[in-house]
């Protein structure tokens, strides 16, 4: 059996504060007081007109929206007498068609509209979903939504990259990635013409699996027209096989292969500049700093690392479809606790850039760490390589703004790298359009939360995030804390008011002496207080004020700490 | 390996409205980050003198203090220079005795005080242990403390009182109680007293057990002088021996003995007065509404029924003990969804009386609903026995006021039942000592929940508890979610401003139109807004001035719903 609860997308007859979210919080309790029961699904009623802070919308995408109930009351009609839908619906009913919803029509029969008759709505709503973005991004090639058809919010294990070998068919997937490879030979241009003419500059590919950096590095080096020699090293003995054709078949002398793990091998000569593909969607997660810490003995005083840095990124999200993914794994507990690579759909982004109190959180998406190759602060034996690993343990602790109450069920985690001189490589929501359109190769990272855990619209939310590491292991731990922001202004007379706790009636004694901004229940507005459109000197000029004007947060609510001491997920050394 | 963890009661150091929950909200995000590990104690540091409210002292008796850390310097000398504790500290540490904490001083040998020398300090400590008035109560005969010896804080499965059949140890021991009898004496005392000397009375005792109902009803015949007589049914086959042989021996013809389910058997004459002992911990737990409903086809028209009526109350409670017995058991999905009873040592309630928004929230403990004997609105059939069982179900919501931040882990379950006019049973921790004190035969009831759910102060509780029953099954259901008030006042001109949703700065913009209580950081005061010193006038007149100062209160976070459709507790039919 499924049951298919029909709700309005919001309820006008609500007081403004409240209308926004009463629907929502209605299906909150009950698909909560249902544990999140699969066969529980929901029909958005678009009967009454849509609000206009459209924020608000985008939280039904992490649900499971099965139907959309659209009545023929909801359509207008346009100058030949046709039934179309307001410009707000017929945007949100294009964004919906991502989950393949089922739209339900009623009253076509009813004549509401002068022309076209029953089949005109049909019609129409075929019409939106053909020129639906999310609709036709998938059906072209090239693009990430084309390439990701049918991972769309499936739970990838993470790669243990040094514990088992890759298999031919992942390289072959990653290496069709058209964006990714042409950044890294435009990066290593860049490098190899910083050199004069006339020098012998020497490139060595730390894990060249099927040689694609190999071919991209002797691209470059033709097209620099340097006299440049490149060794590639490989462990992988399947991978060193393709190699050794293509060394015989395509590349001849300009190429040395070694065979070995880069953290233990030697090499004939150091280089000058070395380049890697090691980065996994949150950067650091498929162990590029400490595969690089073994190899930095291949590179010159001076020499040139691609990628030269690369940093993690984080931001909270909600979605029952991930959250129930997790716990249909056979061992819920652990499987809470690990972090997956997943393809977004069904999911919100639940931050919002800037705002809470006193200005103090940041953007939507939140730089967690960064790493640079090579390092600058390294102490090292007398082989080069570093004496522990304790230098690659990294922590955050990020401070989201929430404007819309949600559903904590996990992080979505990102990486953005430098590779030279800017070239990049990001998967960074608001970046990665800028820096490397339609590549392919990252999913984000997905870390889960073990219960959901309930935000209240106006609040904020505390992530802590842990990188750490023993002799053995590499892994992350992660934990989160909400708080709603309480403010209270300064006194007229000047000096700030304590409460004496002494006082007969704290709940009402004292409401001369605080000012409170507006109710926590009413949403924000979206467009609000972006920091690019404000400014900087209108935000410098309200800091003194706003300082002031903050007694605090109260904390409401926390997660458990999950993974610690990598207890269910961890990546191998 | 176990670790304790040395913090002081409070932190001196912090503003006001934070140092009183300080070190406990450390303790707190400390033991949650370590998932509540037993072998993680606390060793409270006495240090800093006691803060003055005293109300924040109590949620320690929830926490595993291990150790209590006391400096020769908390120490003040007394008139003859001895060392002795401030009043507050004293009556700290002999409360604290309940959980034999182990007392660690120090500087004892600085001669800090000049007379006694080093052993005086803890020749001092064990006269307040000697003179705790838990531990007395503990070593005296009678009390509940002392019968209860060995079962604090231990989960005790509920009976299942109808599909087995109690052992001869169990009526033992419940036979022991010297209260309950005694009030069910004078309870059945005054019923037959209301009769015309000269009438014959009939009595008939519902689940006889082995007998101390029917000797307490002689008692009760012969004192009042009433020619009466007894009919005594039981359906457990072993107490019925006992039953016959006491007949023999002690009751002879003044009493009929009935084999029998009192549900299905019939009884030769109806009765006047029907007494039963039937009640659980909650009242209706152990089914007293379903089996009276079937023997009160035994009972005339103008009957009277001993319990005449019973009521179920709950306080929401906070215990890391009791959390973690919950997991402790090999199906803790299931235990966390069963209802145990249990003597509460380790656990401190989290409601006060009163307060909350609009003065919306009921006191400490909360009535959740009550049955009456006989029913007033039986739809029965031809042999007297209701046709179905729904009108025995029952649900409530209680709102309570949490004036300390803390960590809901359960419900404790409380009982009041009316025997006969002005004769009554009561666990409840506000009553039990005006109602039958030192009564023994019920500890409370606990209704755990799955996952801790963090309350800060000034906060409200929404309890929402269902009773339900299908043909062959009754159980309860429990959820509960979190409020946090925000208040805003009228304009001066008058009326409500309402916010547009198109303001550009919804943070600060509007902080001219609103007006707030104090920050919900500080504590409310202890001995504030008690209904009882307060007055109702005074209430009444600050009322409308509240409702219009409410603005709402903001959700923050809720539980899952325990035990849906009975999956994992009920009891049978």
């Amino acid at each position: 059996m499924q049951l298919s609860i029909r709700l309005p997308i919001y309820d006008p007859s609500k007081a403004p504060e409240d209308e926004l979210n009463a629907t929502w919080e209605m299906w909150d309790i009950v698909r909560s007081v249902c544990d999140y029961n699969p066969r529980l699904t929901l029909t958005l009623d678009l009967t009454p007109p849509l609000p206009t802070t459209l924020g608000v919308l985008s939280k039904w995408t992490a649900e499971p929206v099965q139907h959309i109930f659209l009545p023929a009351s909801t359509f207008i009609a346009n100058t030949k007498g046709y039934p179309v839908l307001p410009k707000g619906t017929q945007s949100f009913v294009r964004q919906s068609m991502a989950h393949r919803p089922i739209i339900i029509m009623s009253d076509v029969r009813s004549g509401t509209h002068s022309k076209g008759g029953e089949s005109a709505y049909s019609q129409y709503i075929r019409h939106l979903e053909k020129s639906s973005p999310v609709v036709q991004a998938a059906l072209k090639a090239g693009t990430v939504e084309n390439f990701a058809q049918g991972y769309q919010d499936y739970l990838q294990a993470p790669l243990q990259p040094l514990m088992d070998n890759l298999q031919s068919i992942t390289y072959q997937t990653f290496e069709r990635d058209p964006v990714k490879y042409r950044n890294y030979e435009e990066a290593i241009y860049n490098a190899l013409v910083e050199w004069p003419a006339s020098d012998r500059i020497v490139i060595c590919v730390a894990g060249a699996g099927r040689g694609p950096l190999v071919a991209r590095s002797l691209l470059a080096i033709q097209r620099s027209r340097r006299p440049a020699f490149v060794y590639a090293v490989e462990k992988n003995p399947n991978a060193f096989v393709t190699l050794q054709n293509r060394q015989e078949m395509e590349w001849g002398s300009g190429v040395q292969l070694i065979y070995g793990d880069m953290r233990s091998i030697e090499i004939p000569e150091q280089a000058d500049i070395l380049v890697s593909e090691l980065l996994g969607s949150f950067g650091d997660n498929e162990l590029s700093p400490e595969c690089l810490d073994g190899a930095m003995r291949f590179l010159k005083a001076d020499g040139i690392s691609i990628p030269c840095s690369y940093t993690a990124h984080l931001a909270p999200l909600q979605s029952s479809k991930l959250f129930n993914e997790t716990r249909m794994n056979k061992d819920p507990s652990k499987s809470a606790e690990t972090p997956y690579v997943v393809m977004f759909q069904n999911v919100d982004i639940l931050s919002a850039d800037g705002g809470g109190l006193g200005g103090r959180c940041g953007p939507q998406t939140q730089e967690c760490w960064e790493f640079e190759h090579p390092r600058k602060d390294g102490v090292v034996d007398d082989r080069g390589l570093p004496i522990t690993n304790s230098h690659n343990t990294r922590s955050a602790k990020l401070t989201f703004h929430i404007p819309h109450a949600g559903v904590l069920h996990g992080l979505a985690g990102y990486f953005e790298a430098v590779l030279y001189k800017g070239v990049g490589l990001s998967i960074h929501p608001q970046h990665k359009d800028r820096v490397s359109k339609d590549m392919l190769s990252w999913f984000p990272l997905f870390f889960p939360f073990k219960d959901p855990l309930y935000l209240p619209s106006n609040s904020e939310l505390q992530v802590s995030i842990w990188r750490l590491t023993n002799e053995r292991q590499v892994w992350y731990e992660w934990y989160a804390e909400s708080f709603l922001p309480v403010f209270s202004a300064p006194l007229p007379g000047g000096e700030d008011h304590k409460t004496p706790t002494s006082s007969h009636d704290p709940f009402f004694a004292s409401t001369t002496t605080h000012v409170a901004v507006p109710s926590p229940l009413i949403d924000a507005v979206d467009s609000s207080f972006s920091p690019v459109s404000g400014g900087e000197e209108g935000r410098k000029e309200d800091e003194g004020v706003r300082e002031k004007a903050c007694a605090g947060a109260v904390k409401i609510g926390q997660t458990l700490l999950h993974n610690p001491g990598g207890r269910s997920s961890w990546i191998g050394l």
